[in-house]
């Protein structure tokens, strides 16, 4: 209550750049699709907006999901996606102002954060705050349910990653790795093979876009076959990684990316092997897993302490970058997980 | 010993009339494929033959699995399938002479099983033989393990079961409704709807082919989505599900006949549900799961013998009408489960 009756008498205004959806988006985002401009914020959680808060936002992250949220926001509004932020005015009973915090922020300098909206604080900053928009975010907790909660590895099994050097595939490589599997992954350019290879310490990785035929490297790859695939494509990949499915093979489908921008998807013909091969594929959602977050950072922060997990970002400098970035993500521009700094503080 | 030993002293050779395997058949079978004639057998199993016996056969199932078998074997030899038999020699451990056994025999008079097949002794014989070629045999079995085991249903869910009137799909819908679910199942002929309607006690049901737009047809039977789907078809059926699944859904893929004779198996274009509905989708083969046959026959008799489940079955007689058996049940001939009745002893 103190809180907000001084809020009338001490008002901080601010500029507040953000970046507007102009149009609903078809197909893959392009810049023209967005407009950065100037706004300005009341710093104060308005009276009776209870549970609110206002954050300043330091780094948001670029991902599939970013494109996804384009189609639930109205044109004129900020885009949305995961960031992290400082809580800067707090009606919200779980925040304080001064804590750190990730979640759906907007695309601008200061967001006012509905109670509705799912925060995470963060406990750790012994490691960088950007981690939080990747490794030790939704793409960290994505890995993790989806291979460790939906696959049960076991050590000695093959693993397959599509867009391995992405932020959610570099790090199923890696806890694959941990767990002693063998793990091939594949992704869009050399650099990117490169980067599994030497620095995630995959077991190999090819580069889709020169494989002609995509059955044909799966079978050079895994001569004995797939015991578990990491989805994030769908599309060809998909149909070829299912005539080289071991039995009782599991595919966590994380996301389809290659259809997610078409308007008619493309054909999967080669789903029978799932009756033949008695395969599992499972869908997921990470926002049904958050109750999972402590036994994930449980897991994966001694991992990172102990520099067992390699993790690479592609970081953009300026909130006033981020349409180029989010573009740049459909045609594989970025190497390893898209970051942009809106403020270092 | 003793019985090898007076065998070379007693033989008995029979008739056995065979159905033959002409050529490799491309597509769905046709009669020519197949040639009834007349061989004989030696009904002893020949010393040396370790493990090996002789079968009189009763009844032969005919079913989607007789045609993938039909792949296995050479030309010239007996089409072979799931049947019901009695054994008249046996060096098998496991049973005797007089046994009633059921497992993959051929499609003639007589069999000889080798060793290395999977035999099940009938011990419940108060109800009909023909039974354990469906309700309690691979039918059955496929039934309870693809929905109990697979699809974890719970009262008040919605489940859908596609080629519901076949041997697999009558009985999954009756589980469904013994344990409380609402139940819909499709067909292709208005004789199989009234049988699902009136006979299995189905919610309601359709027949798929007088239906234009099956996402419509699925949008007016299930208004707030499926929550367990009974997979037997694949193709355009499969295409309209995914679009038409509830959150956190199952499918349980026990086969996809819409597609098995095929030379280009028809695309699946909205797999991408899977994700976005969380669906679990899992293939099965009855095969790995024999362990289950005496839980589930546990479960299943005192239904049976309480007249809890109806069943149905489209019987003909003679081994020489089994290739036009076959033939009618890819074009959705048959109602009920299709049995050939080689022997009444």
């Amino acid at each position: 209550m103190e809180k907000n009756s001084a809020a009338s008498s001490c008002e901080e205004i601010v500029r507040n750049q953000q970046v507007i959806l102009r149009e609903r988006v078809r197909g893959s985002p392009k810049e023209a699709d967005m407009e950065v401009r100037d706004g300005s914020a009341k710093l104060k959680v308005e009276d009776g907006s209870s549970g609110a808060m206002w954050v300043k936002n330091l780094y948001l992250s670029c991902e599939p999901k970013t494109r996804h949220l384009m189609d639930t926001i109205r044109p004129s509004s900020p885009i949305t996606g995961f960031g992290v932020a400082r809580v800067v005015d707090s009606a919200n009973p779980k925040f304080e102002k001064g804590d750190l915090v990730w979640g759906i922020t907007g695309w601008e300098e200061y967001s006012l954060i509905s109670p509705s909206e799912t925060f995470f604080k963060i406990e750790h900053t012994d490691v960088p705050l950007s981690y939080y928009n990747g490794l030790l975010g939704m793409p960290g907790l994505s890995a993790y349910v989806g291979f460790i909660e939906l696959c049960s590895p076991k050590k000695g099994e093959s693993v397959y990653i599509s867009t391995a050097a992405g932020a959610v595939g570099q790090l199923v490589g890696q806890f694959a790795k941990l767990l002693g599997c063998y793990v091939v992954g594949s992704a869009g350019s050399q650099e990117k093979v490169d980067l599994l290879k030497n620095k995630f310490s995959f077991d190999d990785a090819f580069n889709y876009k020169e494989e002609p035929d995509l059955d044909a490297a799966l079978k050079r790859y895994f001569p004995e076959g797939i015991d578990i695939y990491f989805e994030n494509v769908g599309g060809k990949m998909l149909d070829a990684v299912l005539l080289n499915m071991k039995s009782h093979g599991r595919i966590a489908a994380c996301g389809m990316t290659s259809q997610y921008n078409l308007d008619q998807p493309e054909g999967i013909h080669n789903l029978v092997n799932l009756v033949l091969k008695q395969v599992r594929m499972e869908g997921f959602l990470v926002s049904s897993y958050y109750h999972l977050y402590p036994k994930f950072l449980e897991t994966v922060l001694p991992h990172i302490k102990q520099g067992k997990i390699a993790y690479v970002e592609d970081i953009v400098e300026g909130l006033e970058k981020g349409p180029a970035a989010l573009v740049g993500l459909f045609s594989g521009r970025n190497v390893g997980k898209q970051v942009i700094v809106v403020s270092r503080e």
